[in-house]
């Protein structure tokens, strides 16, 4: 079943360059490991803003979970979640 | 170039169940018109909601708004855009 | 998967008595069917609103849409949904 | 009577680990607490979000504040409550 | 126990003014015997809006459901409910 | 002339105990004398949440400013201030 | 006391250009007795709005409702009030 | 002196195709003579919505209310303005 | 032309006490100055609340800028800025 | 083609003067680069907040988001971005 999750980033003040870089380059490594297992189908920046489009094809609720909450800066995001199924005016069979 | 669009639709209370049919097989046929073009790539529906969640791939901002604003409910939903861009982490090479 | 729904309905004020009254009727009556079938777990109402939330145990988001749309009252609804799962916290071992 | 709390929680970006540990530690054994006494009926998680949304059956608001007050983040978290009461379509006797 | 209700009034656009003016005399009508019953403790207008805070002093959520939605404008409000305790610093013994 | 005043606390989070402590108790002899005074007429806590719902009956703006910007923890909150008056359809002749 | 008053209007779309006029003649003859009364003290444009900002001298909360619901466009507008007092930075004596 | 506006437009429902092809025809006439003037010195379409945002050059706040109330479609828009200034960082000399 | 400004302050939390009666004591010599100027005609205390309503008279919109952002402040206030111009039910032939 | 961005800055209390002129003397070159360029339109002022208004005409997303992120302060600032286009009523062949 598929979701889209809308991701904006609020780095902590205090955190100084060092530190954000490290969270970057774990945040990178993560969210790849999720996309090359297929369950992260899109993610997309929002042009001009420290935010992410992203659209998730997981067995369920538990699982989405399981992927959002393992991002190292997933308690430093503001999250919106949105659960999405066939809309009967699409033409397409499946959902991606 | 690719939009994320969120339309809700708020059908006028006082259109009669003619008038509402009329609009949804309008509606219909104008939004797999648009699919057919390749331009409009999905088309899902919030599920438990009035509301979809669409993503097109077009030319430019004026086409999007001719695509969007050729819907027969255009003036009775409530719109989001977001325009989205190649988010650095994505290991895909294109945006679909 | 287990959905929780807030409802808020919105009477269309140029209804008369009669049409509200064959809603509500209709509304209840699909309601519990629903309910009946087991997926409606739950239906509160909001303690001096008119608006209800709901507790769903359904297949899946597009079983979610299909009970949901299913209502009379559905197009004169403002809805909010919630995709929820396990709590690491939660000492019961099921949803429900 | 019944209630349904939504919880979002907010950690401070100042504490370290250890801090953020030691607080997770005793939030889950403050909850379990809870849920073991009865009163917490319901504990579940928003997919994809730092969230939760529960269910207390408590026997008035001085109850209820004393149980969500208890827990050790509740100056960190931003928190809904909602008064709940029998839904006349509501087919089961009792609320839970 | 005690409930905090803030009221905005909403009288729809079509109504003619016996219509208004029948609503507003049922309204008060209502509104008195829930106050002589000792149940709406405090009926205060909003200064400069057509809204109004309630106190109500009722046996439970069902009870001041009951009373609200008996009001005849209550289709057309905007209601907030707020349930409210003892707070820690109160001098006084009782709620009210 | 009474005011109803809601009041969200906002605890910094680098403060330590002590300080929160110390706070506290400063905070509750502040109100306390406020009451005493007959001018805080009633200090109501939110079921559920750090948010107190007050009423005041002061001379006027000046003296409700002068009572809510004493209290030690007045930089740290959210304040919603709402001017209250006699409702046409109340019985009681006085406000309190 | 001082009031400052924000009312924002939303002529109904039913009404006829007839209607509309005499709503507006009227308006303007109520807002202009109290203007004189020196009760309303300032009626500004929000320039590009169809919205006002007014500061209005009253004995108090009661004065002022009667005033602000005596206007024929009252039911339709969207109202927001602040009570000011005198700032301790102001080299002014008096508010006006 | 410029002004940036966003305006909204909502069609009233119960407007039939005759009526709102009317107003179009005037809106754009109106429009179109400000623009002519100079005042008006762009008129965007928000992509994807029926809004636009607009720069003005005009006088004072008195001229510009005068010619976005001339709108036909005024009444029936929500309207956001922004007066701007000359920015620190900007190279142009010039606002516009 | 005038502008009716209302400012929220959010003194920062990490601020010792010494700090804070710094900036106060710089941000009334600051005020009185353009008080005395007679740009900044009233400076009204939000009753209750951290905030303030101001009426500034100025040239334009780059001297309101100027003004208000060299109040010491500044970056610590939430500011609402309206421009406002003569009403045509306004009796007064002036603004102020 | 061609967006309006609106950019609110928040600078971090716990920046001292230095770190704060730093920022703002690398926020200057970079805006200003970006102008030299012809990418950067627009940088207006919004008259008394610490925010502007700015119009970028650019390839597309992408390049949009390569200007608006490389400012040094992007990580600092809550951003809204529009996309716009050709207006039916607009007489300007062109965007700018």
């Amino acid at each position: 079943m598929v979701y889209v999750v809308e991701m904006d980033v609020n780095i902590p003040e205090s955190w100084n360059e060092e530190k954000v870089a490290d969270y970057i380059t774990r945040e990178k490594a993560c969210s790849q490991e999720h996309q090359q297992s297929g369950k992260w189908v899109y993610l997309w920046r929002v042009a001009g803003k420290y935010s992410n489009i992203s659209v998730l094809d997981v067995e369920g609720p538990d699982e989405l979970h399981r992927i959002v909450s393992s991002l190292p800066l997933f308690p430093y995001m503001t999250i919106k979640v949105t659960s999405i199924c066939k809309h009967p005016n699409a033409l397409k069979e499946t959902m991606i």
